[in-house]
């Protein structure tokens, strides 16, 4: 696994300088590209390097399907019907991520993946994107080039069109995305939960806190593990298929695993009016995390956090329906019960009450 | 006029202090809420308290025309029919504004200004808001109250519902607001100029640019002078009524004045592959900004950037007729011609060319 700063290694790399190249209208010879800095290129160039590398990814919206203005004017405009989703979602250095654990282009890509994963968590499909950026003076344009390319990779894999966004100077990285999305018939929300409802999960849970975890204290794991909690950190799939699938077979009641599967399942008791018991031998830990963090990895499950998988409560047998055609691996983890609203008990496999360690993610509260 | 930092006179400020004590659920004994840091309220008691200041304001959505789920979701969810347009535009503390300059409540208006303004550039009207923010965790909680109310004073005067959003610890302000709006049967363009139409613009330019030099240098002013200014700059009005009636008599191209009259007009006649002559003795300033600057008045009129007018093109009888039935002023300020795509020239009276000074607002070069 590559957890190296600034190494893009995409095929496209190329393609990328030569464009560079050609917008700005310099020849090799005269500037070391790879070395250019944003101040050298100016905020008109970057937008027609970006404007370029989004079309000719195919991304740009400029053929795209019901798209009548992509980027490039003042605002955007599309062809619209039926229920729209939107979501806001920012990465802000130093605070969501470090430039020594990402790649340009794995912040590109989970700047995007956080809120096409609340969409999923809606049931709905991601369709456009508006992205704002803030970029120091010294950012080198090869690493904006990367960090646009993470955006049209995962743009291409959810057929997501960046259609608009701006550009501002700023003393550290912000990347603020709005994803559009569309609904089908019925909407996930966080306040469908019934009492007599299961609690599951899709996938595993605490992957992607074990891999901060060892980008942050720089551990050393075998490849297999390195790879799959540094992915789950640095590249998250969100569960846009999974949202689809559930809200098609009835579910109704669902939210993404972004502040801890606890917090998380607090925030749709709490919409809903309802209490929830987890069985916290239940919670689907990956074994590659368990061989990797032993008895930390029921922490990292329960409270980690950034899993991007899907939290939802259903009758059981709703649940089973949906599981005979999805291809992710679904978990039931709990029961939604009547105590007081948003209370979230765990219980051990004998039903023993277990005592909470520590909560979720919380800004501005540590 | 008042620019002090942090004055927020609204007469609602006692009901939001009531607010702030009802969510948090702390007597006025125990607290000084007027000094209490958002690292004491957590995120979850700050987003409890802005939901319920948006709801209480009539712009939450929650009983708005077409919003199936505002705010306190994974992604808010509206039906939608026709044309829909979207924009995204952040403020970032130190880049676009200073707190020692502006009121918190001047910025949420600000911030949301300034994406509605894109939205009437299309010929459009707003309809909903995201709204990212990165706040320090030693913010006062009164001030981002402040901010909100900001917000909700001009969604109020745009019927527009701030439906979602979120906020995030960051080390210094970033208001990064999208806003979703609709059009009419046509929208304007950025690429729509043709040959032979004349340029023209809405309002006055140069009083905002007044008003930051006035800020920025400390200069003072009579009442009269300071309070324009000092509003064009602060709190600018989207020409939202405008833009729709431009687009409804016929107009096609447009584009809001940001970064200066001369840098958008060049935006219009590269997208459109024209170029553009403007007779500088046409281009609109204020009686209070030609008193106060004197010669200097044309230089903030020309190049000095976020006015939030609307620069324009079309037939001249196009524009007369539009301009029969605007409560806006509208002044024709010169011609798109056939000359090298991009170009902008300048023209005295007598129709001699006048030497450009500099260019307008761009980010990473200064």
């Amino acid at each position: 696994m590559d957890i190296g700063k600034n190494n893009v290694t995409h095929p496209c790399k190329l393609y990328h300088l030569l464009a560079i190249k050609q917008v700005v209208g310099l020849s090799e010879s005269r500037y070391n590209l790879t070395m250019m800095k944003l101040s050298q290129l100016g905020e008109l160039g970057l937008i027609e390097l970006i404007t370029e590398i989004l079309n000719k990814s195919g991304v740009g919206g400029a053929s795209q399907r019901d798209v009548v203005i992509g980027s490039g004017d003042d605002a955007a405009a599309w062809h619209s019907q039926g229920l729209e989703l939107g979501t806001t979602d920012a990465l802000i250095q130093g605070v969501h991520f470090s430039v020594d654990n990402f790649t340009w282009e794995e912040l590109g890509w989970k700047a995007l993946a956080v809120n096409i994963s609340d969409i999923a968590a809606m049931g709905g499909s991601p369709s456009y994107a508006l992205v704002s950026l803030g970029l120091p003076p010294d950012t080198e344009v090869e690493n904006v080039v990367a960090l646009c390319h993470g955006m049209c990779a995962i743009a291409q894999e959810f057929n997501l069109a960046i259609i608009g966004g701006n550009i501002v100077e700023a003393p550290l990285l912000i990347i603020s995305p709005s994803v559009i999305g569309r609904a089908g018939n019925s909407i996930l929300t966080r306040s469908a939960a019934l009492t007599g409802d299961k609690v599951a999960v899709t996938g595993f849970l605490g992957s992607s806190a074990a891999g901060l975890r060892m980008l942050q204290a720089g551990l050393k794991f075998d490849a297999e593990i390195a790879s799959h909690i540094g992915q789950a950190h640095l590249r998250p799939y969100p569960r846009v298929a999974e949202g689809i699938s559930l809200a098609q077979h009835g579910v109704q009641a669902a939210i993404d695993v972004s502040d801890g599967l606890i917090a998380d399942l607090q925030k749709i008791c709490q919409a809903s009016k309802v209490a929830a018991q987890v069985w916290v031998n239940k919670v689907p830990i990956h074994p590659l995390v368990q061989a990797a963090f032993k008895e930390d990895s029921l922490q990292l499950a329960l409270y980690g956090g950034e899993d991007y998988e899907l939290l939802f409560t259903a009758k059981e047998e709703v649940i089973k329906q949906a599981e005979g055609v999805m291809s992710s691996k679904l978990t039931l983890i709990g029961d939604v019960v009547a105590a007081e609203p948003g209370q979230v008990t765990l219980l051990d496999e004998t039903g023993e009450v277990v005592a909470w360690e520590r909560g979720g993610w919380e800004h501005f509260k540590r």
